[in-house]
């Protein structure tokens, strides 16, 4: 039984629909759109709105985009011929911040994850092997997260495309910058090792 | 400079202005939104719009509802010489769970906060006044929170009513139950102590 009216007992159950808002945070978020002017509930309700309507998948690279293709796919300044494989539109904006990158994306939307269900048909691996075949493309660099499930997705997605002529490139492990070796765990630290250059 | 697209960044915006939700979340919840279906974010947008448009204070107690007066005021079953002044709607939520309280409630909205600017013209103890005086009310439980600003709502709003031949009463402050004597913080054990009775 709720203890609430329906229309606050509804909104409850909306944002505790949501990621990571358990029962406790949605109240909070409910009783704060209660508490807030109407002109601002008509903002978040219209960028609710227009975010779903306006944002779809480049059919390019499957980022995120406003337009088709997105800005990065059609911007001719970025080398056409380097292309890194990301798990997710996350992924795109964290490589993006180095501003070291120049190359393109291909956003998987996902990993390879037997334990979850998910296999190569149900992530965006087709898409990837169409634009390498009919595209410039000499090197393809893995940024999939360092877990089993993002390097089973590298190691299976390098296998399908070296026959192709590919050189096939995985982002370094290691120590992260600022990092303390005393608290780096064993296989981090290992991965650190083996990666060991000259300086 | 924004990496997201225009409408991915405005909904991030929207997200992060909520109590208690940072950058990280924000993007997080923004994303959520983006993958939903639509027929989803249909069902979310509207319950935004109903909560708004439909819930109001109620005119007696100054609590959220969707009729006025409110289900608890217009009850005929509860004691209506029994009333309990409250904080906020959650309190009345949380009063509600103990299945124990029969009477009526009033939503103060706040607390007198000197510091924050809060006075008592700033939350609902007129409309507190009014109520006491035109009504058959015999005992004012004062329900504020066991803080600064909520003891002292509770002298304040009792010096006010005690003139009026009205009781006035304040929870009980001692250890939760359930809780640990050894880890009770001084200020709490003292109340415990000054609060014992014969068993």
């Amino acid at each position: 039984m709720s203890y609430y009216v329906a229309p606050v007992a509804r909104l409850i159950e909306e944002f505790e629909k949501m990621p990571g808002i358990g029962h406790k945070t949605a109240q909070r978020l409910a009783f704060y759109v209660l508490d807030m002017p109407a002109a601002a509930v008509d903002n978040m309700i219209k960028a609710i709105d227009s975010a779903k309507k306006n944002i779809s998948y480049c059919t390019c690279c499957q980022n995120l985009t406003d337009i088709n293709p997105c800005r990065i796919c059609s911007n001719s300044k970025r080398d056409g011929s380097l292309l890194s494989v990301v798990e997710n539109p996350r992924d795109v904006i964290a490589m993006e911040k180095t501003r070291e990158y120049h190359g393109l994306y291909h956003v998987l939307h996902g990993a390879i994850s037997p334990m979850s269900g998910i296999g190569p048909e149900d992530i965006k691996i087709k898409e990837l092997l169409d634009r390498v075949k009919n595209n410039e493309i000499q090197e393809v660099i893995m940024a999939t997260d360092p877990n089993i499930e993002g390097e089973a997705t590298a190691m299976y997605i390098s296998k399908l495309l070296k026959p192709l002529g590919i050189k096939v490139t995985r982002i370094a492990h290691g120590i992260p910058i600022g990092g303390d070796l005393e608290y780096t765990d064993e296989v981090t630290l290992t991965k650190a090792i083996e990666g060991r250059r000259e300086i």
